[in-house]
C-alpha cells in the first residue's frame, strides 16, 4: 500500500426531509448566493423546500449553470457574487451545479479571469459552500474536484478547490429524474470506482473489497431501479454509492487510473455528450486495449463481481469486460462510438489534442495520444 | 435506510515513516503534552522517532496510561496538564492511550472531577488532540469515542468527546507487537464490524458489502499475519481495517447492536480481561442466544463471508456462528468462559449489574440482565 494523507471534512446530511436542516448549516449573518441549473428544481419541489427552509433569510439566486458547466456562465455568476458581496454559496442541483459552484467559490476571491484558475488546476482560497444534491453521479458533493468546460475552445479540464462544508442528500428528490439521467449516474459511479480499482492487483485487500462492494451494489440495484425508481431504499443505495464512489474512501493507499475519464471528457468537449454516456463507450474499449496490463485485476474483478470462475486468466478477463459492456447496455446506454454518432475524425482529433498537450494518462502514465487512438478504435 | 448526519474530520496520515509528519500537525506555539502507555514505545523505536521529529520543541510527557485506562490515572494526567497550561495533546500508543487522552482533553477544560464527564457520557468542550497509533484495534484514532474504567468500583463506561485532529498510522510500528495483542486487535476489529452489521437485514446494500469486505479482509490476513507479522502490506490491511471498522464509514444509515461490547466491558471491569479477548468469548454466545432475531442476517453473512450455501436458513445461520467461533479460536483466543477462568458467579453479577442499572442493550433494546445471563450461559 502507498503512503497517504486523507481527510474529508464534508458533513453528509442524508435522508428524507433533510433539506429542512438547511438553516442550521448556513450562518445567519452570511451573504448567501444560491446557484441553480436549468429549472428542474422548480418542478420537483426542491426549490419550494429550500425557500421554505430559508424563509426570512436574504439571498441572491443565480440560475442557469448548465450540464458540463461553462466558464462563460460561471464568469457571470462570479461577477454577480462580487457585486453582491457574497461570502457563502449553496449549490442546488446535480454534479454540474456543484462543480460550477466550486469554481465560483474560488473565483469570488480571485482578481483575474477565473479560467486562469481552471488552467492552474488548483486553488483552495475559497468562500465556503454547501450543496443540496438532486442527481447522484459525480460525487462532487463530497470531494474537492470539479470539471469545467470552455465552450469557445471546446475544452474541458479538472479543477480542485474546496470540499463542500455540507451536502444534503434526500433520495426522494431523485424520483423525478429521467431514466437516461439515472442510467448515466449509475455508469458514472461504476466507472469512478473502476478508475480507482482497475489498477495493479494486490495493493490493498480492504480497498479492493470496498470497490467491489460498490460495483456489486450498482449491479444489484440497476435493474430494480429500472422497474421502480420511486423505491426509497433503492435510491438510498444509489445515492450513497455515488457519493462513496468518489469521496476518497476507496482510494486510500492505492494507485488510480482515470484515463477513461480523460478520453471521455474529450468526447463531451467535442460533441456535448453526457459525461456518464461517454464513460460507457470508452471504458470497455480501454480495458480491451490495456488487457496485457490489467489482465490479473480484470480476472479478480470477474471472479468477485461477476462470478466468472471458468477459463484461463485471459479468458476470464475478457469475459469480465464483456459483462461490463453488457451491464452498460442493460442501462440503455450506447457502448460504441457509432451508436452515439461519433465520427472517425473525432478519434484523430483526440489523438492530436493529447499529442499536442503531450499528456500521458492512466495508472502507468502510458496512455498517450497514440494509445488513446487505439482505445477509441476499440470503441467502434 | 435511516436518516443520518455524518462527519469525520480526522486527518489520517498513513504509511511507513509518516511519524516525521508530526511537526507539521502540531502548532509551534501550543503547549503540548504527550501521553504514553507503559513504555513499549521506548523499545520499538517509536519514542525515538517522536523525539527526533519534535526536536527543538518544548513539551510535557505523561507516562503510564494503562490498558483499559483508569480514571485514577487520568486524574493525575489532567492535574499535570492543568498545572503546565497544556492546550494540545498527543497520544502515543494503542486505543487505551488514545481513549484516555480523549478524557484528558475534556478534563483539562472541566473544573469538577473528570469521572463526572464519564458519567455524563459526552463532552465536546476539549483541547485538540492528535495520535500516533501503535496497536490497531479500537478505531479510537478516527472516532470520538473512548471507554474509561474506574478501578475502585470495577466500572467501565463509554464516553464521547472529540475526534483526533490527526492520527499517524505507520504499520511498521506493529511488527514488535506480541501475537496475543495482534489476535485481540483482529477480534476487536471483527466484532466492531459485526456490531454494525449483524442487525436487521436489508437496511443498506452498500453498508452490508463494506462490512462484509472488512470481515473478508480480516479472515484473509489473520493466518498470514500469524506466519509473518513483519509483512508490510498485511499489516497495512490490518491497520486500515481496524480504523475503517469503527470510524463511522460502515454505519451510515443502519442500526447498530453493541450488546457484545456491553457484556464484554463487564468481563474486563470484573476480571481485567483484554477487551478483544472478551469479545471472542461473548460474541458467539450472543449470536446463538439471539438466533431468532438474527437468523436471516446470519445466513447472509454465512453465504457472503464464509461461502456457506447449503442447508436451511437456520442451519446456515448456526454454521456461520460456528465458523466465527472457529475463527476466533484460530487466532489463539479462548471462546468460552471457563477457558478464561470466569466463574459462574460473574454471570450472575453481570445480570445483577444490568438489572440494577435497568439497561436494555442491543439493536432491539431487548438485552436485559436476564438475557445477558442467558447469553453468558451460552458462552460456557
Amino acid at each position: 500500500m502507498n503512503n497517504f494523507i486523507f481527510q474529508n471534512p464534508t458533513r453528509l446530511i442524508f435522508g428524507r426531509g433533510m433539506i429542512s436542516e438547511l438553516p442550521k448549516q448556513i450562518p445567519a449573518d452570511c451573504r448567501l448566493m444560491i446557484t441553480f441549473g436549468g429549472g428542474s428544481v422548480k418542478k420537483n419541489g426542491v426549490y419550494d423546500q429550500i425557500t421554505k427552509a430559508l424563509e426570512g433569510r436574504d439571498y441572491v439566486e443565480f440560475w442557469g449553470i448548465e450540464p458540463n458547466p461553462r466558464i462563460e456562465t460561471l464568469r457571470k455568476a462570479i461577477e454577480l457574487g462580487k457585486k453582491e458581496g457574497v461570502n457563502f454559496l449553496l449549490a442546488v442541483g446535480g454534479g454540474s451545479v456543484v462543480d460550477g459552484t466550486k469554481l465560483i467559490s474560488a473565483g469570488l476571491l480571485y482578481d483575474g479571469d477565473p479560467w486562469e484558475l481552471v488552467l492552474s488546476g488548483r486553488n483552495t482560497n475559497t468562500v465556503p459552500l454547501g450543496a443540496v444534491l438532486t442527481l447522484p453521479a459525480t460525487g462532487s458533493e463530497m470531494n474537492s474536484g470539479a470539471v469545467i468546460s470552455r465552450e469557445e475552445t471546446k475544452e474541458k479540464f479538472a479543477f480542485y478547490s474546496n470540499y463542500p462544508r455540507f451536502s444534503i442528500l434526500d433520495p426522494t428528490v431523485t424520483y423525478s429524474l429521467p431514466p437516461f439521467q439515472i442510467a448515466c449516474g449509475i455508469a458514472d459511479t461504476f466507472v469512478h470506482v473502476m478508475e480507482q480499482y482497475m489498477t495493479t492487483p494486490g495493493q490493498s485487500r480492504i480497498m479492493d473489497r470496498w470497490s467491489e462492494g460498490i460495483l456489486q451494489t450498482l449491479i444489484d440495484i440497476a435493474p430494480r431501479i429500472q422497474e421502480n425508481k420511486e423505491d426509497y431504499d433503492l435510491m438510498c443505495d444509489f445515492m450513497l454509492s455515488a457519493t462513496m464512489g468518489l469521496n476518497g474512501f476507496v482510494a486510500l493507499g492505492v494507485t488510480q487510473d482515470w484515463a477513461t475519464h480523460m478520453i471521455g471528457h474529450e468526447l463531451t468537449a467535442i460533441h456535448g455528450l453526457t459525461h456518464g454516456a461517454t464513460l460507457a463507450i470508452v471504458h470497455p474499449g480501454l480495458m480491451r486495449t490495456m488487457i496485457e496490463q490489467k489482465e490479473a485485476k480484470l480476472a479478480q474483478y470477474g471472479q468477485r463481481v461477476w462470478g466468472i470462475n471458468e477459463g484461463s486468466t485471459r479468458q476470464r478477463a475478457l469475459k469480465a469486460i464483456d459483462r461490463t459492456e453488457e451491464f452498460f447496455r442493460s442501462l440503455g446506454l450506447a457502448t460504441r462510438l457509432e451508436e452515439a454518432n461519433i465520427p472517425d475524425e473525432t478519434i484523430y482529433e483526440i489523438e492530436r489534442r493529447f499529442n499536442h498537450r503531450n499528456v500521458k494518462f492512466g495508472e502507468m502514465q502510458n496512455i498517450t495520444g497514440t494509445v488513446a487512438r487505439e482505445i477509441l478504435i476499440n470503441c467502434k
